[in-house]
Formats: structure tokens, sequence, C-alpha cells
């Protein structure tokens, strides 16, 4: 059961369609976080919607803050309230953006998880210790509108107000916990960056039997251009890409290993054997500790019913990279443009356009202080204690957000596989929330000391 | 200048929506067909519109016959009124339905060429023989209205109506002229199949971040799959599939070298050099004589604004195959199945669909009689005298309509590649609208006697 008081909020959070990425939800953006800041400001928080310099026109950053006790450390908040595109829509089983408790205990709507849920449930635990009177840390809360397409705003922001950030603790509640729900802390996350790639031939499409034979075709270009970034054996074959890619330690690996899934687990939440990537690696090597190179989408000529014979005149590819330690975006995305423009194929032309996300990947040291607590209170909750991992997805605003506050990053959060984030039918279960907000009451009584 | 009188009639026509794949368009076919019995009726045709046994819910087969002089030989025309889909819409510069004439007296519209105009403008050359009481063969005429999907109704119909079909000339305007409208004679043509490819891998669309490494992604592995049916020189790389092509004669070879467009000019028309297929080959050589598998569109995940990380569930690609002499269409799309089949990658579910048009390619002797006298009759109108050419597109009815009447096939028609035939902004101009009147008037003429 989900909290009864929590819900008609949760439900009206969900309903503003915050699609970051689309410029006509920008007005949804900024009603939400407006609703945000009305709903933290009774609970003692002084906020403030702001605007990166420069960047109006983006999604607001609401920058909020509650003085705890006065030998309390501090501990920055971070969420994001953007949330993925719905489509393909007639793959929804209920409106995206009308929220449905279902009777299998779960919220239906976009964003139900990823990552409103997930920050809204924790703020609700937050809420019943405030409500209680207990001690608690101050908290500085800073939920953005841009998480999706690389926190630009933010990432611009966050040097100009490193006094409002400066922080002990980054608390983060946007990843996933393990197996049957077993806590997780992410001790590592992959960086990210997306790019668009176009193949141009003819100027318009030509009838396949008038020019199949002569006219360079776009849409078999784009295919043998993206074929080539792999080897047969599914290995990157973008030159230098993983040339300084770092090898994590034994610990790491161990860790790593420990808390994996079976093949046949993901065979069953995936609906197809574990087979991505490259071969002779296991799936957590692969997925915690291996970049990846990975189409989102092409795009080309006819997909209609029946046949239509043309050579299209272009073709569109999206692509996103994940990096890990040791990569440079800038140089990843080099390598991957040299590669491509060394492929155009005979008589195309070729556009990289729209790359954006300049984000590394980082691992965080398993033996700090804040790993030790959170270890501890998350043994509380869970007498099987937590495991550690390294998430093969990316919050590129973390790095930023650690430099500029000065804060140990401490990423736990309450995903699972089924919830289906950035699918269609996304979800969030009744559990799951409330496992998020045990977590907040208590490692911030923690923290409070 | 188009002819006035026409040109009231050839609007109506192409005012019809007639997308023959589309079900939708059942209706404006069915009503097209009947407007073109109503404009035959008044000029002397007995005229009826049929369907093939069992096939109810297709476009009706406008069959008609007019006698002509008691020992003239019979010719049977063919054309067919439906037309390709018109989208992408919004490259249109007019209406595709709306036909435009503009002020380089050329009339813009879906179906203005293809094959609407062609047919059109032939019969309108009739009719003026017809007005005047000049001698006639008997003229017997096949409009139909599925010849962009294979002409499955067609096909069936025509062995139930051997005798309604007898005819000693075979004549369509549903090809090219050489270049600078120089008359062509086609010489031959290849067949054509089509069919649908799918590949699907988890039951959902997965966040790339979350499974990138792990899940098998089927925008890479469509990508993978299509880049394997061509080797690095253009050549088809599916086992057995060229193994029967039966090579030109030198005569035929030279013939089509003599009428081939240079590569400036292809350059020109296309907008990009002529480049594609096999390397050390002519374009005139691959396009006449050599077989193609052409990816028509690939379609997968995500294309619209910004990114999303996604893998794709699946992903959908439509390709054509154009046939030569040699290569029997069964067997040929068996080759490229089982192509397929083997180069699967793993961790997906292969589909193949939709597989259609069953036509072979064919080639015509040189020296025939009716070849002989369109020749002269041609070289009347164009002291140039025609080219002979081996189009490398396809009329998979011919061979049954030739098969079926007994007919030899003479194939002029008066397309430019600035008509751009499937695709946006097709177009037909004055000029060749009145030399295909011309076309009609001469050679039933020489053909009454």
């Amino acid at each position: 059961m989900f909290p009864g008081d929590a819900l008609d909020d949760y439900f009206a959070l969900l309903r503003f369609p915050t699609v970051g990425t689309d410029p006509r939800r920008l007005r949804d953006c900024v009603e939400c976080a407006m609703w945000i800041k009305q709903w933290l400001v009774p609970h003692g928080f002084s906020c403030e919607l702001m605007q990166a310099p420069g960047m109006l026109g983006t999604p607001p950053i609401v920058c909020a803050e509650r003085k705890g006790g006065e030998h309390s450390p501090t501990v920055l908040f971070y969420g994001h309230y953007d949330v993925q595109p719905a489509d393909p829509l007639e793959a929804w089983e209920t409106q995206p953006f009308e929220p449905t408790l279902k009777d299998d205990g779960r919220v239906y709507a976009r964003g139900a998880q990823d990552d409103k849920g997930q920050w809204f449930s924790f703020l609700c635990g937050m809420k019943k210790l405030i409500d209680a009177g207990r001690p608690m840390p101050t908290v500085k809360i800073v939920l953005e509108g841009q998480e999706e397409s690389g926190s630009p705003a933010l990432t611009a922001l966050a040097p100009t107000i490193k006094d409002r950030l400066r922080a002990d603790v980054l608390l983060v509640c946007d990843t996933s916990a393990a197996d049957d729900l077993r806590p997780a802390i992410i001790a590592g996350l992959r960086g990210v960056s997306h790019f668009t790639v176009r193949l141009e031939a003819a100027r318009h499409d030509l009838h396949s039997g008038e020019y199949g034979g002569i006219a360079p075709n776009p849409a078999q270009g784009i295919a043998e251009l993206l074929a080539s970034l792999h080897a047969a054996d599914g290995a990157i074959a973008v030159r230098g890409f993983c040339d300084t890619v770092e090898a994590p330690t034994c610990e790491e690996r161990a860790a790593a290993e420990s808390a994996a899934m079976s093949d046949e687990r993901y065979e069953a939440v995936m609906g197809c054997p574990p087979v991505g990537g490259e071969k002779g690696l296991t799936p957590t090597e692969r997925n915690s500790f291996r970049p990846t190179i990975e189409v989102n989408g092409i795009h080309a000529g006819y997909g209609g019913p029946g046949s239509k014979t043309v050579i299209p005149a272009s073709a569109l590819a999206k692509l996103s990279m994940r990096l890990v330690p040791g990569q440079r975006p800038c140089d990843a995305i080099a390598c991957v443009e040299r590669h491509l423009r060394r492929h155009v194929p005979r008589g195309m032309r070729l556009f990289i356009e729209d790359a954006t996300g300049d984000a590394p990947g980082f691992r965080l040291p398993l033996a700090s202080p804040v790993f030790r607590l959170a270890t501890d209170v998350l043994r509380e909750m869970d007498r099987r204690g937590p495991v550690y991992q390294w998430d093969g997805a990316s919050i590129p605003v973390i790095s930023v957000l650690r430099d500029c506050s000065g804060a140990a990053p401490l990423l736990v959060g309450w995903g699972q596989p089924q919830d289906r984030i950035h699918s269609p039918n996304e979800s969030y279960g009744a559990d799951q929330f409330r496992l998020s907000m045990t977590w907040a009451e208590k490692i911030l009584s923690s923290l409070a000391g």
C-alpha cells in the first residue's frame, strides 16, 4: 500500500508532462518546479527557482535549504523532475501522464520511478522526520529539469553557486536496488555522450528500379556505417576508443560479480538472453566496467504498410556512448567521429549533429566513511546488507555536483528492472516507495547524529 | 502547351488518390475505374470492370475492347491507374492529389507520369485517330490498380480470360525515353520481389545505460544484418544469388552502353555521383544486366528531436530485389532468406514477412518484326531514331500478359529523370504528353496497315 497522505501529491507531481528535451513542455516544467517549491516551503525550506546565467528558456532549477542541528553535517540532495519522452504512445496501457494505481500495487506513469518517484518518496520520508520533530542535518535540495538531456543548465549554474552547494554528503536517489530489492550502494557510474548521424546522397528519394545499382543508397550506407562500429565478436571496433579504459581492481570486480544477476534472471526480465556486447566477458563486466556505443534509433525511407520501392535520399541514426573511468568524453567523441568519417560510404555525405553530454564515468572508494555509515544503515533495513554496484547508467551531473559541493557522493535508490524506465508502461511499486521513505528517515537521522 | 481538351480529363484522373497498397483507398480506386470506363465508352469501347476470382476487395481491372479493321492485327494496351504512396507529404510543394500546372509547362501530382500520365496521353492520341475516322486496329485495353504492389489480381485474372486478351502486339507506355527525350524501346526489364525483415530482442525498449553491454540491440543488429548483404566492393554477398545470372550478348551490351547517360548527367539528375552497386562495372551494366538487393527503408527506436537513450526492442527493414534473366524469383528469395537466417545476430529473433512480387526479369529479341516496325515509326518522329534500353525497373505483369495474350511486347514510354516518379513533386511535361499522343497515333496507324 502507498502511504495515503503521499499519494495525492505523488499523482499531482506525475501529471506534469515534464519532457525536458521538448521545448513545447517548458511551461509544464516551470509549473512543476513551482509546485515543488510550494510543497517544500511548508516544511521549513527556503526555496528559489534558479536559471543558469544566459540560459533563459530552460527548465528552472529548484534550490532549497533547511538548516539542521548546529554541529550536524550538511546533506546535498539531488534529483530531477524531467522525464523521458513517452513515445511510442500506442504501447502504453494507460495514459503516460495520468498516473494509475493498479491492483498490482504499482503506479503507472512516465516518471513514476525515474526520477520523480524516487526523489519524491525520499522527501516523503524526510517529511515524516520533520513532522515528528526529530533531529535533522542541514539539508540542501537541488531538483533540476534537464537530467535526461545531460543537465546543461545545472552544469553551467553549479560553479557559480558553490557556496550554496557546499556539503559533506551528496545524496542521490536515482539508481536501482539489487535483485529482489536487496539494498545497493552505487560505487560507480558510466559517463554518457550522444549524437545524431545523418547520411545524404541523392537530392530526393529515387525509384529503386530506375536507379538501383547506380545511385548510392543511404539506408544501406547507414547500415554499413553502423555495422563498422563493432567487430564480429561484439567488441568496439573504433580505433583508440578503448585504449585508455581503466580496468577495475580485483576487489571491485569481485564485489560486482557477487551482486550480479544470473543470466536466467536477465532473460526473464528482458525477454531475451543477455548476449549484447563483447564476447568472453561476463554481463556484469560488460555493463559495469566496459564502454558501449549503442544505436538508439535508425530511420530511413519507407516503413509503412505494403512496400515502396525507393532508394531513400537520406538516413538518420541516433547514437549514444557509455564511458568508463579513463575515457575523456571529448576524446571518445573524436575517436568515433574520426571512425565515421573514415567509413563514409562512397557517394554519400556525412553529418554529425547534436553531440551533447560531456560526462565522464567515475568509481568511488569502497572504504570511505560515508560508505561505511550507509552500509550500517542499510544492514539495519535488510539483514542481507547492501551490495556494491557499478551501474552501467549515467547521471552526468553527479561529477559536477561533487566538484562544486566538495561532498562525498552516496547513491542509493530503489529501482527494479520491472519498473521499465525510459519505456512504455513505466511504473513504481508501493514496496519501493516505502523502502525509499525508510531509507530517508534512517540515513538523515544517522547523519543528524 | 498541353492540349486544352485533354487537360480537364487529365486533372480529373489525377485527383483520384489511387494508392493501390492502401486499403483505405479502395473506394477511390473503384471510382477511378468507373471514371475511366465512362471516358472510354463514348469512343466506341465496350468496357467492363473485372475482379479476379476470389479477390473481391481489390481495385477493379478495367477491360475494354474496340473492333478495328477486319484484317488488322490486335493490339493489347496495358497501363495502371494505381500510384505510389505520396509520403513524405511535407516534401511536396503542391498537394499530391491536386494536380497543378506550373509555368515550367509541367503538371505536378502523384501519378502525373507513373502511370496515369503515360497511358492517358497515349489514349488521347488514340482518341484523335478515332475522332478523325482514321483506320484503327482492334484495340484491347487493360488498366489495373495494383501494379505498384505486383499486380496480384491481374496475375490471377489473366489466365482465366486468355481469349479476351489474345493479341498480336502488347503495347505498354510505362517506361522512359532516353536522355533529351530521344525515343527508346525497352528491350528488357528487371524482375522484382519485396519483403519486410523484422528483428526482435527484448520485450520492450530498454534503458541503454542499465542494459547497454548486456541486452542485444536490434537497431545495431539490423545494421549488421543488412550490411552483410553486400561485400566491401558493393557486390551482392548472398551465396548463390548471382550464380544463374545470364550475361547479356555483346550486341545487347553495346546497344545499352551507346544509349547510356554520362556519369556527369547522372550526378546532375540525382544530386550524387552514380557510385551505387558493384565496383568495376559501368552504371548501365549494373542497372540493366545485374540484380540488386536494395534497402527501401529501416526503422528502429527513437528518431525525434533531442535524444532518447534506449535499446529498441525491435527493428524493421523494407527490402526489394531487382532480378535479371536467369534468376527465378522463388530461388532468389530463398537465397536471401537463407543468408538472413544464417546471419541473425545473437539473441535476436528474425521474421521475414510480406514477401510479394514473384516477377522474373526478361529480355526481348532485337530483330523481331514488331521492333523493326516501332523503330521505323520512332525514326519518323525523331530523326535520331530510337535507342534500345534494358531498363532497371520492373513491370511484373508484362510477363503474365505476354504469356496469356501470346502478344509480342512493345514498351515505349516518355519518362524522364526529372519526372521524379515514386518521389515527392512527381511531374509530367507538356512535351512528353504530346510525344506520347503522337506515338499513339503513328503506331496505331501503322499497325492498322
